[in-house]
Formats: structure tokens, sequence, C-alpha cells
């Protein structure tokens, strides 16, 4: 049994819980090591306080999961039986009683139904927290494989800025940043890719079309890879031919803002503090009003994950913990800087993870 | 008001429903034309049986829900505040009263649970049946963005097989897809592009990796792009330099399949029809233990969604239902052939809206 399942599985008996079920695709991938995209289809790791875990998926992937998945018994089903009948009719023939069952509070209701249906006087808890408590600390094998991913998220920034040139398109550089990671092996990208030229990126949620690039666009990136089931997610602003007074000021604002956060970034300190360190600064320069939201987020398996680092989150950081610092300004139709970095909190302090440079970068004009 | 919002507020007056709430992505862009990728942030739709829907989303996003959606009242928020509680306060200052709430089986059990706090003797109902019923039938607004999606499909496996020469690996040739496809304004693809090699596509779930091209391979591209906010969904298997007499059995046995299962396509032909037609022909020729999925699936907003056409759906097929037929062979580390397309059922018959060739295609040998 691997460590994972030991700590839930010690939980579970101090919570006296039956049974857990994890059916989010991030979950399953940290318990089995098995990773899917699911559609509709169930694919779910059963654990219980004692024993052998259950692993249930569609037929056709049951070869898969056998290839990485020595611990629990797989259950196949076809696409014509019912999955959650096989799993009762499985847990019937081993004599597993379940009471109480955790499970993720992002199962849908459809399923939370079912398993009302299935078992009439079962009690649902809630398993997010003894699962994200676990998932939030990473170990040195998930440190490996997201320094890899922020890696090559350096990597993507780089073949977008070489593929910058007068007229270019926001989307033929989103091509040939894609195109350039897939022949590294990047099978997906963590996010769609981002790539806004000039006033596009004033709109901090805006997405590439036909904008084409000229002298004196500022130019954002927001990027990111899964490398073996892990994400990265940086964000760099550069500017094409020639820099502005007025762009300078917001890039060594936002600058300035991030580097304050990330120097904040150690054990004991609130999540909380970092988002106010970084607004601090915005809001000092004027700018306050245009940074609409939060410093950043958990990062691991998934691109957002546990923990959220808002103003108003009082947690404190520990040491294995990896989330992202991005302040951003934003004026409507006229500019958007984000500058943003993966950072792991170590015993004493932190490590970035992404290195791309983050002074000022002018890339000289350039004709196809 | 759109015909979309007044059907659906026409069955809240006939179920004695007071409200909607549409949280998916997909049923948030049918009724508001507005798509993004939520992540963990709350974006609704919520309709009510008489007056102006409300639509709920990050204050990053107002902007572009207004550019598109005109038809309600929307709520931003920021990442320091309550969405659950802003709608609430906004209910209560309209005077609206919540007794009987529809929402989708999909929404997680913790959106669930906050419903139930902010109102203890709500009765929640689902609203599945009513929004897929509509979204079942597709408009000739939404089968332009589906033709367009398939003919991008199309030119997605010509690029595939453009890219096919000595020694190439399957990621590359994914790489080469996707790069073409994003310089002709495609953003996202459906799901990951799929290209395996030889006895790679012996497993109808592999996943492209460094498998390197030789003479004799069969070759199966599965891609799909997703073009304004609709999918298609492809499958072809070339062969490269040469086919032997196995390769070329299994391909026209799955050939056959296919197209007697989409010359079944019909108003009022049960959905188990198509699935039994193809699988009876892969059973008469000895190969029906191999063909362990069922034969499509609903395409639309989202790539896989109402109705599942199983073996046991009993379902009619309607006019304006597109879904895909997608019989397969997979032998395991020996060979798969799955040939795909997207359906449109007609009022007499049926229309094909993929159209790369079906015929078998020897791709001549080329060098790098």
């Amino acid at each position: 049994m691997n460590k994972r399942s030991k700590q839930l599985m010690q939980w579970m008996r101090k919570e006296n819980i039956d049974a857990v079920l994890c059916q989010s695709r991030a979950n399953v991938f940290y318990f089995s090591g098995f990773d899917t995209d699911p559609h509709e289809r169930l694919v779910a790791v059963m654990l219980f306080p004692n024993g052998e875990p259950l692993f249930i998926c569609p037929n056709m992937e049951v070869n898969q999961v056998e290839a990485v998945y020595q611990e629990g018994e797989i259950i196949g089903y076809s696409d014509t039986e019912d999955p959650w009948a096989k799993l009762q009719q499985k847990l019937s023939v081993r004599g597993t009683t379940i009471r109480t069952l955790a499970v993720e509070q992002d199962i849908s209701w459809r399923r939370v139904k079912m398993l009302q249906s299935l078992y009439p006087t079962i009690t649902l808890v809630a398993a997010d927290e003894p699962i994200l408590s676990q998932r939030v600390i990473k170990t040195a094998e998930e440190l490996a494989m997201l320094k890899e991913a922020a890696r090559l998220a350096d990597f993507g920034v780089q073949a977008g800025v070489d593929a910058l040139m007068e007229g270019i398109s926001e989307m033929e550089v989103v091509a040939k940043i894609e195109y350039e990671l897939k022949k590294k092996g990047v099978r997906e990208t963590a996010f769609s890719t981002m790539v806004l030229f000039g006033e596009k990126a004033g709109d901090p949620h805006g997405t590439p079309g036909s904008r084409q690039l000229k002298t004196g666009d500022a130019v954002l990136f927001d990027l990111g890879v899964v490398w073996q089931g892990y994400c990265s997610d940086i964000t760099r602003t550069v500017f094409y031919d020639s820099i502005s007074k007025n762009q300078q000021e917001v890039y060594e604002t936002v600058l300035q803002a991030q580097q304050a956060a990330i120097q904040a970034c150690r054990p004991g300190q609130p999540a909380s503090g970092l988002d106010r360190i970084a607004r601090h600064w915005i809001t000092k320069y004027g700018y306050g009003e245009y940074f609409p939201h939060r410093i950043g987020h958990g990062l691991g398996i998934e691109v957002h994950e546990y923990p959220s680092l808002t103003e108003t989150n009082e947690e404190l950081l520990k040491p294995g913990m990896t989330f992202t610092i991005e302040p951003g300004i934003y004026i409507p139709d006229q500019i958007g800087v984000r500058i943003e970095d993966d950072v792991l909190i170590t015993s004493s302090g932190c490590e970035t993870l992404t290195s791309f440079p983050r002074e000022i970068t002018i890339v000289p004009k350039r004709s196809q």
C-alpha cells in the first residue's frame, strides 16, 4: 500500500469512516497513478479503513489501469452495464458494510442520489479536507514533475517570443508555441494558451484572436503544460519594438508587487499576506482598481487547486506548498500586464520554479 | 427573450418551478451565448417562469458577458465575495421567493449543500430533461457551427495524413495537426488529439507518444475541434506504405459496420438499432469481442452529450439530432481500426457532416 492510501486509511479509522469514494480525475490520479478524462463515465477508486481498495473503470481502460496500479482490485464495466450496481455487488460479495461514506464535495448531485438510492440509510461526509491536506504538501517526486512542467512553461514563453514578428496574429503565435511544446512531448497544455496583444490584454480574461502585432504593443503570454500529471502556469509580458513611459510604469509596478509578494513567501506567512503586499504596491502607484483578482492559486495535479490565495484567506503557508504569484494591472482598451511565477515554499523561504527573465524585454522588430 | 429561454420558462410555469439554475459550462453557453472555463468559480444563469433572468460571474468577466448577453441582469463578484450570498441578496431585493428550484444533476454536492443552507426548505428537482430535450434538436444556426467544426475536423485529418513520413513520432504528428488547426483559427480542440501507430491503436484508449512510424503501420487519427462553441469528432484509419491482408479485412469489416449503421440513421429508428446493426456485422466476421464500446454519442456543445447510443437505449431518433457513429476493432498489441463520422438526422434520413474519404488509403512512403 502506498503512503498516500495509508494516510487516508488512518484518517478513516480515526473518524469511523467505512469507505472513501474518489471519482474526480485529480484524486483518482493521486491515489492510483492512473490519469484519464473519464467524460461522463465513472472512473473511481474506493478506499477502506482496512483491506484492499477497489478501482472501477470502463472495460476499455482495465489494461491501462493494471499497468500502473497494483494495490487494489480492478473492476471493469461495459457501456451497457451499470457501474454502480457492479460496485454494490462487489461490496456485497466482500461482505463490506457501508454506513458512513466519505465523498468529494465536487461529486455530482446525480451520483449522490445514486449512492443514496443504493444505500438508503447511508451517511455522506466530505472527504476533501484529509485529501487536500495531503495533496497540498508536495513530495520530492511530485516536485520533480512540477519543476519539469515549469521548465517547459519557460520554454513555451521563449517559443512565443521567438515567434513575434510584424503582422503575426495572436492565434498564429499560440499555434507556434503549442507546436514547439508538443514536439517536446507535451501532450496537454494546462489550459488554453493565451497570447494577447496591446489593448487586448486590458481584459484579464481576454481570448486570442486575429489581432495583428504592431510596433509598441505589449504582448502578454499566459500558458502552462501538464507534465506527467502535474501542471505549470506562467505569465510574462514583453514589448514589441518599443516601450512607452506609461507601459514601463505599469510593468515596473506589477514587477515590484510580484517580487514583494514572492519575497514574503515563507512558512508561517498567512496566504492573505501575499495578496495584501502585492495590492499595497499596486494601490500605492494608483492602479489599485485595475487589479481585480486574487494574487494566486494552488498548483499541482490541477492548475487551480487548494489553496486559493486571496486577501481573506488566513491559512498559513507550509513547506512543500506550491502555488502561483500573479499580480496584474488591466486598463480596459489600453494595456494589460501580468507577471506570474510558480512558487514552492521551502523550510526557510521559497523557491521560484519558473524562471523566464522578468526584466523588461523589448523584442526587436522582425519581418516575415 | 430568446426562444431557448422562453421554452424553458414555459416548462417552469407548467411544472410550478420557481427558478432554474444553470451552472454547467455547456448550459450557461446554451442559454447566454457566453462561453468560459469557470474553473472553480461560479458562472451561472438563473431563469424564472416570468421576468428577467440573472447572470452571475466574476467581476473580471462582466464586460465579456455584457457583450454577448442582453436578456438578463448581470451580477459580478470579486474573489473575496461570496457569489451565493450575492445571489440570495439580489433575489431578496427582487422579492423572488424560491420554493422549488430546478438544477442540473451534474451540479456538485458542494453547491447543493450551499443552496440547501441558504434556503433550508427548498425542494430541488432535476432540470436536465427539459434542457437536454431542447439541446438535442439542433437549430439551423447550430448546424452551421457543427458543419464548420466537421469541415475543420476533415482538414485536421488531412493535415495528419500530410505529416506522415518515415520515422516521425505520434506526438510530432499531433503537433503538426494542431498547428495547422490553430492557424485556421481553432482555439480549442474538442479533446486531446489522438494519433496512434500500428499496435498502439490496439488499445481503444491508447495515448500518443514517441512510437515512430514504419512501413506497414495502420495509423489511427481521432480528433475534433470546438468551433464557436460546437464540437466535431472524427476518426480515420489509414495505412502507411502498404497494407496486409489482415489489416484490409479488419478495415473492411469496420467500414461495412459503420456504413450499415449510418444507412439505418433515420427518424423513428431506436438508438439501440444502430449499435446492434454495427455489432451484427463485426460479430459476423468474427471480431465481436474486439468491439468493446458503444456505437456513438450525442455531439453538440459538448463532445459527448445526450443521447448515448448504446445497445440498450431504446429512445427514437428525431430530426435535428447530431451524434457520432464510430465502430472499431481493437486487437491488443496488434491493430486498431476505427471509422467515425458525425451524423445529422434529417426529416427523411441522415446527412454525414464529416466527409474525409473512407476508402482504404495507403499513404506513400516519404522520407524527411
